[in-house]
């Protein structure tokens, strides 16, 4: 069945990963991406983010609901792995600071596959004081 | 508080993320690191894969419970991130195939802090089926 | 934005609930569905049970990963309204006798959104003992 | 053991699933029901809707605490099915708009059984935007 | 409303927690309990257990559903207690080493509001090695 | 390996369950312990009441990132206990009214086993109406 070509999962972690000090070397072609920040105890915030992000860098069509389905799914994934069995943050106490990276492509060589995408997460999670956090991630991916 | 000097965290994503025909440059200091693989449908053996992989590599030292249990807890949330939700695997029909990566080190800067250890997970999960898969990704943090 | 013209996650509830000495009068134009019924302690089966069934009425391609994932997300939306929070059946000392219904369609007006699918369960979860159970129902929809 | 008689919870289903331009055609005897409609991001309110319903129109009495006790329970469970996994609706950006039904009977054939009590929901769930949503059920039963 | 007279499951936590080498003095009157212990690394049996016991001992009539279903859910809760946010024992690679105590009472001034039953487990929960374990507790309550 | 020498969950459930007109007799030497009470329907505020009695009796230093974090963790188990499968409180229209016990203490005969902390939590939840509650409990136990 499907043969994976490209794997955008991989690709948005590099891009959530990489930083202006400390680049990563990636060489990716045939994909739409976009990366951005977002700092919050609210995690209402974080897929308000992400989404407009997405729209705005024309990732997906945001007059299209299955569009909009199909990446919120893989917000909603990418924030329980950085959330680790609940989504609360403010609820229980705790803020992120996150780096998003999103990337739509073709990853599967039979081409009825189609377009899917990826949203990466990678930061720090932790108690609502400066440096009491430690590192956190997540990917989700969907067929959109 | 405790600024952050190292990051476990995004080393051990990057060590998952390497691969040979794709590697990733990365220069960490003072961290001690292994990498493995695991492909199941039972996460039990995810589980059973990392400890053994980290207590052979000196990791951390198996006769101290303590050591086990930061470990055991960094795995189930970087299982979480892969499974997103619910842990079971087989119990719904799917499987995966991982690139693992265990780092230990002292992250910040503060030596009060002590080693922390990071679990970080790389690969697909789907269908029992060549092909019906879609990348997945977990990390957990712990200190130790 | 996406404008609802047919429901096909009722379509699929109300399929599942009819029955042959209780039947539902339904009436349902441009959309394919197929029904089964499932008995087991085993939430594998019923992902099994349900994706035999959409792929050999000809629901979804089971050629085609994006439509496989497509319902195999539908159909764990629908077994966590039956098990409402654990996955377990046998795990927690339970059974569940389903009857269950898959559905595809064009629900919203604009023809962009395209097809999506509603998977339903209807029947009852408990103990291994006849009649020590009750009613249990979900529902699943996804964009395909 | 308890074989059943009367199927509260489809009966609770078809009530949440009936609608006056789209009526089901039911019957059922010697049980006592209500319906109603709650739209918000909160879940908070759709329980207080339904608690309200449910005391209002005699369902159970709200000066008893093992009736408010089952009822509860029961409308968490029916919640779970709309949710899918985590509560949380504007704490993920989403929202419903529900139509809800409370019956209340005997379904067993054994009288020492007692009375129990069915929740369904049916209406939709997605982004807070019109149209940009789609269908979701749950189910809830308890003792009382 | 219903204001408590008697804590059955502050007395069921206390029978859990009590051991013949160090008793914890305790007088509950108007109660029905019973303790048992059960060492496993399969939920399943936990279940089981305390049913057998719960049943050979009087506490709840096996033959009517809405008793043993009352006692599941007070079950369920307490494991949940134990395993905090995922049911599962083996499946993760871990085992519990319980005792438990089943307590039925009628907690409440108010004689409408009937009796109740409590289930409290306290133990062992770790690796499958003797040592490599921690504490654990639950307690689960509900109407009968 | 690690073999039990103090039970310092145990101790923390003691220490939770006594009361001034109900006490409990209690020995435990080598521990540091303290107790405390919070009444709230926001879960937040029980990990910041734990956490600021906690660090004001010395039992963890508030400097150090790492016994937050240990700290946290624990408090996050117990907190599961009393929740049982979701931590929201208001958001489900829920209550608590709980009494806290942290004990932190060497329960392994390994001296290398080093400093553990247990959080005991139990008390009531219900409905925001007084005497619409029952009991729940729960412990955490962490290597700090
Ligand atoms: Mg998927
Ligand atoms: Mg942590
Ligand atoms: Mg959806
Ligand atoms: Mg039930
Ligand atoms: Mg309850
Ligand atoms: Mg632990």
């Amino acid at each position: 069945m499907a043969q994976q070509e490209q794997r955008i999962g991989r690709y948005a972690l590099l891009l959530a990963l990489s930083e202006e000090n400390d680049p990563i070397v990636m060489d990716q072609k045939n994909v739409k991406s976009c990366v951005g920040k977002v700092g919050t105890m609210d995690s209402q915030k974080i897929v308000a983010a992400i989404e407009t992000a997405a729209k705005s860098n024309g990732l997906i069509n945001g007059n299209v609901y299955r569009e909009v389905h199909a990446l919120y799914h893989a917000i909603l994934e990418a924030i329980q792995g950085v959330t680790r069995g609940h989504l609360q943050l403010s609820g229980i106490l705790r803020t992120v600071g996150l780096r998003f990276a999103v990337v739509r492509g073709a990853p599967y060589r039979n081409k009825e596959e189609g377009d899917w995408i990826a949203v990466a997460l990678y930061g720090t999670i932790g108690a609502p004081i400066k440096g009491s956090e430690h590192e956190s991630a997540g990917l989700g991916i969907n067929h959109i």
